[in-house]
């Protein structure tokens, strides 16, 4: 049985999750729903782009992701479908999808609108269908065009500062508060944000209760947490915000 | 693999929608249990019929629809299963059913309340083990007994004003603050509400940032949108404030 | 087709629960993925427990549930999987799967925690795969070593007071704002809460309009409820605070 997953920044309680949903699997019955969110803060495609990356490359080969934040909807944003490593996604073109994109050997192909498509609800008219096709076995190619450069979104780049520390930054703030950066772990020893000093732990239990710290968490990336707390609350930090990381001393703003 | 689909107002945090889940799955270990939502706010039977209307007749034949929002539980209100354009609902005979109920051909039986039901939760005790035998494949009258008249909630209609305007409401706010009417959008070319008067639009990318249109929504009703913005807050509209509609000059209150 | 549930503390919309459905499906891709909840209250291990309490033993025989509240992740406790009355359970050490630990018959196993896994992720990296290996016909003792004394969290006990009453307290609120006690609803008639003394109903029907009462909730517990309100609030009641039962007159602080 073929799996697709549904992204959305729809909520369900308006029934638009409900109606894509409809639309899968009358024509694909056989279809595993898998519901990853609808919780996407409206419109946020950063979010999104940066959840899509945490778990499109988990499925299994073969599987149909369809993620739908999509503020320019029945404008001249092209509606995409693409391969990569083994796995398709459905979805506006507008850098949502960038995770898969961005590996080697990533294709993508346009989609048409089907006449009679409402200009507000793409989700419904023109990706579900599209991912009902793929999982009925249609190949990449025959859903739409070759698209050479669809829109790429990147996670913000990592800086060398003046005195040799790596100057990062906040991407995301997680459910439990904890503060995402797009500092890699693998060399830090000290991190300093909103003018803190703090040293790298291994999980949260080796902070002392309310403590701040930072950690490695489970992509990879450096976090700032508060063990029993937010740290997002606690340190006032949000997207943007700087945070240093170094092996010596550090002496940030 | 018979599809069945819950909607609730339950939330999932107290188990109460896993609990139904667990019922169905003991008596049909072969459905595909669908989640429209949890999230309908507590006993807003409208908005529950409102987001029925959208996704219940999308899905195949054979689906089984199983909704609850139900105050009246426990009490005289009867437990209903409905047969209608081939898709089955089984929910509390308060209305919301009505979208299926309406269609020409809809049948509804009353379900018996089986002995040590629990006197708060017909969700677990009645509608999941109805949904069950029909997922198996039992008929809808051997459900229960025929009931001629079900309780029928519908949509607010649209009156003509003096001037020769329509006259609509609003019948619901979106999660985007999109603020949807009971006016079909056909012959639409002014829209006044909250004291302004404002132009058609096709799509959301269609407006200036931050100004407010109106557009006609993916059921084709027409919405009035902020874009890049909450319409509801920005004009502070809530269900039942009135909705002008004409195709000449509107000097509406 | 096994069925696997998922019951977490993460969202939904960072993907973590996400990434633990790739990894089950990878492993497990036939597995029926029914979600029961990514809402619990962050690190509420207490609200996870009476939650999984409900719905455990709804779920045919042979089902895995897998729940991850789990503060402490990533220290000295323990990871387990559970076998009791022909259902698996499979999360942290920490009280959570209480509910069918405390089933006579119920066997442990702790699981080792895979090399390379995160410090901070053990539903993606050690549940998820312990998970998938059972759905794939492992049994139990494959999983990992005999665990004599898995820790134990129990609803707090009722006392019985001087003059007879019973005196028991508010375990939860639901997301109606009903007040769920721990007492049990067999011989009630009078109960008293907040300073109020207050009759036991059948169903919230039975109450007049916005009235407090209390009444006999799904799971046999008496619940203290609002027509057409929330009760938590209109009554200030939160988890902890007292409640008594009585069949005589109660006159109670």
């Amino acid at each position: 049985m073929s799996i697709v997953t549904l992204l959305t920044d729809f909520g369900t309680a308006d029934g638009y999750a409900g109606e894509m949903k409809g639309v899968l699997l009358s024509s694909a019955p056989g279809a595993n729903v898998i519901d990853i969110s609808h919780d996407i803060p409206p419109q946020d495609i950063e979010m999104g782009r940066l959840t899509i990356a945490r778990y499109w490359h988990r499925f299994p080969s073969g599987t149909v992701h369809v993620a739908v934040v999509d503020p320019g909807v029945g404008s001249a944003r092209a509606a995409i479908a693409v391969l990569s490593d083994g796995r398709f996604l459905v979805g506006p073109d507008n850098g949502l999808l960038s995770p898969a994109l961005l590996l080697p050997g990533a294709q993508a192909v346009q989609l048409p609108v089907p006449p009679g498509s409402s200009a507000t609800f793409h989700g419904r008219d023109v990706f579900a269908p599209a991912a009902a096709r793929l999982l009925l076995g249609a190949r990449l190619e025959e859903l739409g065009t070759a698209m050479a450069t669809p829109v790429i979104r990147r996670t913000p780049e990592v800086r060398r500062g003046e005195r040799g520390e790596l100057i990062g930054q906040v991407i995301a703030i997680d459910r439990f508060g904890n503060v995402i950066t797009n500092l890699l772990g693998h060399h830090a020893r000290r991190v300093s944000v909103a003018g803190r000093e703090m040293p790298l732990h291994r999980t949260y239990s080796d902070l002392p209760p309310h403590q701040a710290g930072a950690l490695i968490g489970s992509s990879g990336l450096i976090e700032i947490v508060v063990r029993d707390g937010r740290a997002s609350d606690v340190l006032s930090l949000g997207r943007g915000d700087l945070v240093y990381l170094a092996n010596g001393p550090l002496r940030t703003p």
